[in-house]
């Protein structure tokens, strides 16, 4: 058997302790074969783990990955003029070459940052899922969805080809790959279209991503118009079940979390995304009491404008205790698992646990920094003073990524200066 | 003369620009002698900067630097119960050599994320004083006098260690260390000890430095009693001045406002403060606006829970634009202003700027990495997207601090050692 061995870490168990333990992993399997401090058995390989907490991998529950081509392209503005005389124009002129690019350099950034798996609304998603599988990450991708604004003809040929995507990929990277619909929201996809779309995919099985109660400005149309929180609207459209998850979930009432609750749909967190982009504050705390599963996701770079779900969790934790009014509320241990099993939990992919049986997608966290010093509180220290740089090895399905910093998968700096030299053209062209 | 020459970097400039340039500086007096790209000098030491960008040291402008022992040790907790169920307790319990291990800790870490001016807050301060002054940063120090539950006796005894402290050290270190006179805060110092200990510092010409408006909890007490805000009862006890400068402000009205515009008196933001222990969130697009010299500072690790000023600025930016309702206020070339000039000015330290005969106190950026390319808008990565680990050299006063990750003037591995030791030992006595 072709094994992986964890050695003289620390490792973060599911209840939240940690223990003195090496881990073993079935490379073929891409799983944990044993935790413990006497496991007697020979590895293929071996990853030093000294001073280091072991921890299940950090999964992004909604990214846009290639629009790290976009970072700091426009900053300080609202959403709605953010996107329209930014994002969606230069967006229009990306190549399926220069969305490889850009899905690559979010991938380097993802590894170096102990992030294993995540899903990704984009468009040209034949190259974003040739980059995953050269990255060796796990994920749910999907083909965005934009409908307002186009002919019949068009809507429809973009639908069909979410779907499409979603048929052609699903279970690609030796399963590591899921796919799901993507209608971008609730208010920029019409309503037969999401009606539409969603009947074809829960028909066959395949969930449904998209973005719902970001801000004011997408909910108050809804309610104007139909009279009901949009997402009632989004259950009366059959977009709410539990295999479904949406981006956000800003501004939500309490019924509409109690919808939530009652249909396990899960909710993504993109706290950064919400603060940069003055969206508003999630009833994190609120959704959590109320038992709706809770992920988090940086939302792509232009909006972040890293992809470093260490500032997303200390991100969650600031502003849920904002939002609830109370500096107990959104505490370090729950954070810590929204980012990890709440994540793979809301989008429906193996991981964010350690367990023996359970997929090999492991961070390996180096403490031995002064800002993680003295020891106190591993899991408050993960929240709230750990960096992505202080994460040393990155596995994912049995394989390792990087090793002691060293990315394995992609060439960093093939991919940084590919990326550069993409920008430049592109900001010619735009 | 003895000189050091930083080579082949991107040099940020007073007004935002940046140009390839070298920087020459005169370590004898600790100053920049030149910045240009056609320098025809040899220097003593140079220090190589291709791929980085050379900004002006970060300036931390509100500290309780030793605070760093007391990371992760109670998380999730308001205010006051947080102050006087776990700190004020434990505090209690740090002997003279502790505030110093705790004080070598956070200036390793301020140096290895390219801080070199700060403001502190604490008390046994000769021992924070002897560390700075190995560590070689710049700092404004004082010792915080807390007089409520104490007898006249003992208050005023606080009181006068103080202005001691004040005198002492004022131009400690070759001049990098001035003093202020600390009383904690406006409801934690009885009337009389404020308006006494503030009239003396003033004689003497030393600044008065305190919390101020950071919860309701310490605004509603005054308003109750005195019948005005906060900030109108400093003024009236003679505590806005210039000179001063108040940490906090997150409970501010326009009026206040505009009684800091119109004294010149800083205010220190503490934006992960705020949203850790949920005080609230300052109105800080309205200060700038109104012409108030805003700082940030980090406060202690215990909130925060580092004292990385990346950290500090992405979220000052976020948290200010959510303050105002609007993603284009805070915008990033502000909060760089603030991290740097703003606090150096609020705090009344030299440094902050890059400038021919001004103080060479700089930071070196890597930008050669992934989550900062493409490098589109580097003031903007450097508010969003840089982190402390980026920062490959650390200058203050001329002298190299840190020299490509390692820092030179406190042996980095022996200080996390004794810190571990000595919280260790600080458990078992609490």
């Amino acid at each position: 058997m072709d094994t992986l061995r964890i050695t003289d870490g620390r490792v973060l168990r599911p209840d939240g302790t940690v223990e003195d333990a090496d881990v073993l992993v079935d490379r073929d399997e891409g799983t944990i074969l044993d935790i413990g401090s006497d496991i007697d058995a020979e590895a293929s390989e071996t990853l030093d783990a000294e001073g280091c907490l072991v921890m299940p991998g950090l999964v992004n529950a909604h990214c846009h990955v290639s629009m790290t081509l976009l970072r700091g392209y426009a900053d300080d503005k609202p959403l709605d003029a953010w996107l329209q005389e930014d994002i969606w124009p230069t967006e229009a002129a990306l190549t399926p070459e220069d969305v490889r690019v850009g899905a690559e350099l979010g991938l380097v950034e993802m590894i170096k940052s102990g992030t294993t798996g995540f899903a990704d609304m984009y468009f040209h998603v034949p190259e974003v899922v040739a980059a995953i599988e050269e990255a060796g990450l796990r994920a749910r991708v999907g083909h965005g969805v934009v409908t307002i604004g186009k002919d019949e003809e068009d809507a429809w040929e973009d639908i069909e080809e979410s779907l499409d995507v979603a048929r052609e990929f699903d279970g690609a990277a030796d399963g590591r790959i899921r796919t799901a619909v993507m209608p971008h929201s609730l208010t920029t996809v019409d309503e037969e279209y999401l009606s539409e779309a969603t009947a074809e995919a829960h028909d066959e099985g395949i969930p449904v991503h998209y973005h719902a109660n970001e801000t004011t400005n997408e909910v108050d149309p809804i309610v104007e118009e139909r009279d009901e929180r949009p997402l009632a609207y989004a259950r009366d459209l059959g977009m709410l079940t539990d295999a479904d998850f949406i981006a956000h979930g800003v501004h939500v009432d309490d019924e509409e979390i109690s919808l939530l609750a009652d249909a396990g749909t899960g909710v993504v967190h993109c706290p950064a995304s919400n603060m940069k982009l003055a969206s508003g504050m999630a009833p994190v705390q609120d959704m959590l009491d109320a038992g709706v599963t809770v992920g988090i996701g940086t939302d792509g770079a232009a909006s972040n404008n890293d992809l470093d779900m260490f500032d997303e969790m200390r991100d969650a934790a600031m502003i849920g205790k904002l939002a609830a009014d109370d500096a107990s509320a959104v505490a370090a241990p729950d954070v810590l698992d929204m980012a990890t099993a709440g994540s793979a939990d809301a989008i429906g992919l193996p991981g964010g646990t350690l367990e023996v049986g359970g997929v090999a997608d492991i961070a390996v966290v180096d403490f031995d920094a002064p800002h993680l010093t003295p020891a106190t509180n591993l899991v408050s220290h993960l929240v709230y003073a750990a960096r992505g740089s202080d994460v040393r090895h990155t596995i994912c399905d049995g394989q390792v990524l990087m090793r002691d910093r060293e990315v394995l998968t992609l060439d960093e700096s093939a991919v940084v200066d590919r990326a550069r030299s993409t920008v430049d053209a592109l900001h010619e062209r735009v």
